[in-house]
C-alpha cells in the first residue's frame, strides 16, 4: 500500500507500533501533540517537531518571510501549550533551501522566529541548513519545560466530561482564503493566519487547575476533536450554538462570501487549545483562562454536531491531512 | 546576495548573529555540533538537528530504506558524540513524503532507525509526517544526555595541543564511490557509508581523559578541522604519513583506480571524532580510544598538510559545502 493510499494517520499508527511503548525516562512517546520527557531532576519536558513545507503549508507568494519564522516556532509552541507547557523552551531549526533565495530574506525569516521566541521565552539553540532544490522548508524541534508532574493528553477524556475551546475560531482560515484572494499580508485580516498566538498560558493554568486532556487546532476543530476521541477511546458531542466565532471573522466570512461556522468548524490553523476537564471544573477555567464550553465526551465514538434543539446535524468536510486533500 | 552566493557556512554565520549569545540555561548555542542545555539538576544535555534529502544527502537507488533510517539517526548520534555524550538520548523524526512511497519502505526505514536507536541506548520519542512532493526528507532531532559539566567543543583547540582522530578514514567516501559505479548495498564494501558508526564511546571517554575539543568528520577530515581552526582562532598542521587508512580502504581505492589518501582527506561521512587534547595526554587517548595523532594545533589559521619530511603539501579538494558543490 502506498502512502498517499493510507493516508498520515494510518502511516504515523504504522510507525508508532515499530517504536514501541514508552519507557524509562521517556514518560510519553509518539501520538500526542508532544513526547514527554523526564530530566534527572525530576521535571518533566514536552519535546516535539514540525515542519512547514513550501507549496504545501505556505505559499511563498503571500506569507512574509517575517511570518514565516514566527509562524515555523509558534506551531511548535503551540503543541508545548497542549501538552499544559509554559515553561521555557529550546527550539532547534532546520532549514531545506534551494540556494535561490536572498540572504536577506533568511534574515527576516530569522528576525521573525527570534522575535517569537523572545515573546514566548524560548531560546534559538542552533539547526541545520540544508539543501532542498524544489521547495524552502523549515523543520523546528522544541524542547519545553512543564510544571510539575502532570501534562495533558490526548488521551486524557472520559465520558461526562466537558469540551472547552480557548478564544475563537475560523479567523485563520478566511484569513488564508482573504490572502489567496489576493489581500495584503500587513492587513489585520490575515493576521490570525501568518501570526498564531500559542496558548502557553492557558495551557499551563489548565493543567494547573486540572484539566486532563488537550489538543491545539491545526487540522481543524472537527478533526483534532476526532483525535481526541480516537486516543481516549470516547465520542464527543459539540454544542454548534457555543462555538466562538469572533465578530471579525463574521465580517471576513460575509466579505469573502463564505460560511463563517464552516470556518471554525473544519477551517484549521486556529493554534487554539481544545481543553477537557470534569464538569465542576468547567465554569472555573471558563473563567480563569478564558475558555468557552464547547461539548460534552459521551461514550461510543466519532464527533457528533447538535444544534440548538439538540438535534443531530451533518458534520462539513473535516480539515486537513496530508497526501488525502479535500 | 543569494545564499548559493554567500554558502551554507556564510548563512549560517550571518543567522547566528540573529539568535544572539548563549544565556541561562542555553549553555551553548548554534555554531557547534550541538547546542548545550542545563536541567533543573545540572545536568547537561546535547541537543542538536540534522536532516537527509533524497538526491543531496542519499540516492534512493542504491540507498535501502532501512540504512537511510539508521543513517539518519546515526548521524545526529555523532554529532552527540563530538560533544563528549554518550548518555541516554531521544530523537524526534520528521518525515517529509510525496505520497507515492510504499508503506512497507516507510517501516523498513523506521526498522533501520530503531535498531540504530536500540544499538545506542536512544529512544525515537515521535515526531511528524509532512507532504514534499518532489523528494523524500528525513529530518531528525536529538537530545542527550553529557556526562559531568563539561563538552568537547569546535572552539576548544590551543596552540601546541595535539590534534587526534579515531578509526580510519576515506572508506565511507570510497563505498559510495563503489555504490555509484553499480556496487550492491548489501556488500561490505558499501558498509562504512550506509552505516555509519557514531563514536559515542570515544567522545565520552575523550571528554573524561581531558580532551578539550572535538568535531564529527561529516564534511570531510580537512574542512572539519578547519571549522576547528575557525572557531578556535588557530592553524592546524595535519601530518599526512600517520593519516589512518584501512587495508579495506587501500584495496577498495586501488580497485577503483582512485587516491586512498584523498578519500581520507577530502571525502567526508567518516562519522569519526577529530579530537583536540594537550600532548601529554595524546598518548594515553591513542590507547584508551582508541586514536591517532594526525596533527598538531599551531598558531595563525587554516589547514596545512606537511609530508614526512615536513613540507608542505598541496591539499585536494576539500569536501562537501551546501550550495557549493565541487
Amino acid at each position: 500500500m502506498k502512502v498517499s493510499e493510507c493516508g498520515e494517520f494510518g502511516l504515523i499508527r504504522a510507525l508508532r507500533r515499530l517504536t514501541g511503548a514508552p519507557e524509562g525516562d521517556l514518560l510519553l512517546g509518539a501520538g500526542d501533540d508532544a513526547a514527554v520527557l523526564r530530566d534527572g531532576a525530576g521535571r518533566r519536558w514536552a519535546y516535539t517537531a514540525d515542519a512547514l513545507v513550501e507549496g504545501v503549508h505556505f505559499d511563498p507568494s503571500y506569507t512574509p518571510w517575517y511570518s514565516l519564522g514566527f509562524k515555523a516556532l509558534a506551531v511548535n509552541l503551540s503543541d508545548l501549550a497542549a501538552m499544559g507547557g509554559g515553561g521555557p523552551s529550546f527550539a532547534l531549526v532546520v532549514l531545506g533551501l534551494c540556494g535561490e533565495e536572498e540572504v536577506s530574506w533568511m534574515e527576516e525569516m530569522y528576525r521573525g522566529l527570534s522575535d517569537c521566541a523572545r515573546r514566548f521565552n524560548c531560546r534559538v539553540a542552533g539547526g541545520d541548513v540544508v539543501r532542498s532544490p524544489e521547495r524552502t522548508f523549515v523543520s523546528v524541534s522544541l524542547l519545553g519545560a512543564l510544571d510539575g508532574e502532570g501534562f495533558l493528553v490526548r488521551g486524557g477524556a472520559r465520558p461526562g466530561q466537558a469540551v472547552l475551546v480557548t478564544g475563537t475560531l475560523g479567523e485563520s482560515w478566511l484569513g488564508l482564503q482573504f490572502l489567496m484572494r489576493g489581500g495584503g499580508p500587513d492587513d489585520h485580516r490575515a493576521r490570525r493566519h501568518l501570526y498564531p498566538e500559542p496558548r502557553l498560558e492557558e495551557g499551563r493554568r489548565a493543567l494547573r487547575l486540572g484539566a486532563t486532556g488537550a489538543i491545539d487546532i491545526s487540522d481543524g476543530l472537527l478533526r483534532d476533536v476526532g483525535h481526541i476521541c480516537e486516543e481516549s477511546g470516547v465520542g464527543v458531542d459539540i454544542f454548534l450554538e457555543n462555538i466562538p466565532i469572533s465578530d471579525a471573522a463574521h465580517r471576513l466570512a460575509e466579505e469573502l462570501g463564505l460560511d463563517p461556522l464552516r470556518a471554525a468548524l473544519a477551517g484549521g490553523e486556529d493554534y487554539e487549545l481544545v481543553l477537557i476537564a470534569d464538569q465542576r471544573l468547567a465554569p472555573l477555567l471558563v473563567e480563569e483562562l478564558p475558555a468557552t464550553v464547547i461539548g460534552r465526551v459521551r461514550e461510543g465514538e466519532g464527533v457528533v454536531l447538535l444544534d440548538a434543539e439538540g438535534r443531530v446535524v451533518d458534520a462539513p468536510e473535516t480539515g486537513y491531512e496530508h497526501f488525502r486533500e479535500a
